[in-house]
């Protein structure tokens, strides 16, 4: 195998893939990048047996082949090339020779036939939304991604097509994340899938503001078509918990507050919080919100924020934690905090498709 | 106490003197800043018992006194305030109240009488150099100090007063660094004093490029007098080896390198370290540098550097990371190396004041 490629590209080849290597393994070719040079192209591929990325890049190849190289220290070295062009040779020992410039590398490498079969998704039924759109809806729920283990099913996203929607959900069970998007697809295809939290990391990091990305879900399997690169996860298996009987019925008072001054007012009042004491309070009175935080050993802050409210006087508790995260990740200029009393779970809505539910904690006044 | 200041003016001081303040301290009082309110200044002070800092700034102060507040947490709110002006009063409990813009903090401080007094320096012997030199002379060699907290005396940089020159040496007894510079001082000002590492690091820090600084040596004790802020610093008490006798005689060879280039190339190649494997070897033939690492598990790198050198072919080995930290903290464009054989000590030198003596390790050829 022998090929040359600019330094530039090999790079960004290589650090879109390394992500899912992990560093801990007991099978060293999971710590390998698999590299096959084809006509005028590379693939790249890396996996850690759940969660797999392959990606082409262009490249003059000199003679075709395969091997699989440290996925980590490849890119490290890369990184460092003092030349922009990059000549790698590999031998029959699967020992690559790097050079660039002044300098030359000999890399040893694993063969490529114990490297993991990339999936395939012969039958896989397939959507089809831009990527923007998908990487907005990730944005907008993964955050209330439960890391509770012993929860396995709560550990991804709930991606749910029906009726030409599709439904995201994301919760740890004190506060669930939902996002709508309208997506056309035969009604053969609706189903419900759980996306695991690696994959939705990675696809993150994957999709881009242009271009479309193709879904493809097969049994036990999806995959996530972006041209250039193919993410493919297994996914999660079980029953997700019924989240519609989650979100709370006909709300007493909406409120309309502006997202990022909120989210200001929040991450100060939320500095003299301490272990012992973690809930912000919302005291509502006549167009008056007062953010309130105390903690015994330490003291208090509070913050007045100007509103249009007209109900009763009221104040409830949240995790700050909870309360920012939504406010983080959303992008509309306000929100609509929706409020039964000061026992029943709130409601932070933004648009006609995200809604957010939030458990409030004991108000002790 | 009462007091208005500007929040840019209010966090750079508490910047300046909240290193020293230990996360995990028995006495709750350290993890405090002083802070005294007297004619149109505040005065702040920190201190860990071994180092402590004392700066003051202008403020407008309607009510004189003293309190002491948290000072990381205090840090952190003045941080986040909303508004450019901070009014600030402290009630006779020790309790702050801190308010910008729409914002209100309560912080629960401990009374200022509690705080360790700062320590005094009427009869020290001073000695005054500028911020840059000194800031310098430290950047040179300390680096160099050893982290071994058995060889306490070493935990520190040793500054010797004699004859009109202050010479820094820091050692971890595997590479020595030391730096000269002219100073003039009345010879009943000679003696050896040793810095601690701590004091050391927020030195560092604090020196600017502008300015004098007037070093206070009393005993067992050395104060740094910086205009606006003033650090005071235990000695390492015990006598630093004699470091004079480490420095090599006459060496044979004296080579010329070029230092950033020189210090990319030993990066790159060091890539190809592991853990098993950890010294560069440096092949030096007529007018050729080779440099090398390899690790049996990993692979090899090499990188040839042209330089001038007409003396005998001679392979050396350094550990790559004390090989590269002289060169790292040097500003001239060359260095000189001095060579007598593969198993002697290598000493790099920069202009007349630096020398850096580097054991070798053994050439497994």
């Amino acid at each position: 195998m022998k090929f040359s490629i600019s330094k530039e590209a090999y790079l960004s080849a290589l650090q879109q893939v390394q992500h899912v290597v992990s560093t801990r393994t007991t099978l060293p070719i999971l710590s390998n990048v698999l590299i096959k040079a084809g006509k005028g192209e590379l693939l790249f591929a890396t996996t850690d047996l759940d969660v797999g990325i392959s990606g082409t890049v262009k490249a003059e190849v000199e003679e075709g082949g395969a091997t699989t190289l440290p996925a980590r220290r490849l890119a490290t070295i890369v990184r460092e090339l003092p030349a922009d062009e990059v000549d790698v040779s590999v031998d029959e020992k699967n020992v690559a020779h790097i050079r660039s410039g002044p300098s030359s590398f000999k890399l040893m490498g694993l063969a490529h036939d114990e490297f993991p079969p990339l999936p395939t998704f012969n039958d896989a039924r397939e959507f089809k939304l831009e990527q923007r759109v998908l990487k907005e809806c990730l944005r907008k729920t993964s955050y209330a991604i439960s890391t509770d283990e012993t929860r396995y099913v709560l550990n991804g996203i709930l991606c749910s097509f029906r009726d030409n929607m599709l439904t995201m959900v994301a919760t740890d069970g004190r506060r669930l994340a939902m996002v709508e998007q309208e997506l056309e697809f035969p009604q053969s295809h609706e189903g419900d899938i759980i996306i695991p939290t690696k994959a939705v990391n990675e696809i993150q990091r994957l999709l881009g503001d242009e271009g479309e990305v193709t879904l493809k879900v097969a049994s036990g399997q999806v995959g996530f078509d972006l041209g250039n690169y193919f993410l493919a996860s297994k996914l999660i298996e079980g029953n997700y918990p019924n989240y519609r009987q989650v979100i709370p019925g006909e709300s007493k008072e909406r409120i309309t507050l502006e997202r990022e001054p909120l989210l200001r007012t929040l991450a100060r009042v939320s500095l003299l919080l301490s272990d012992k004491s973690n809930s912000v309070k919302l005291h509502f009175s006549k167009d008056n919100l007062e953010v309130v935080a105390n903690s015994p050993d330490v003291g208090e802050a509070r913050e007045s924020v100007a509103i249009s409210y007209k109900g009763v006087d009221m104040t409830v508790a949240f995790n700050p934690e909870f309360l920012m995260a939504p406010l983080r990740n959303l992008l509309s200029d306000e929100v609509h905090l929706h409020l039964i009393d000061e026992i029943s779970p709130g409601v932070i809505k933004s648009g006609s498709s995200f809604l957010y539910v939030l458990m409030p904690m004991r108000v002790n006044s």
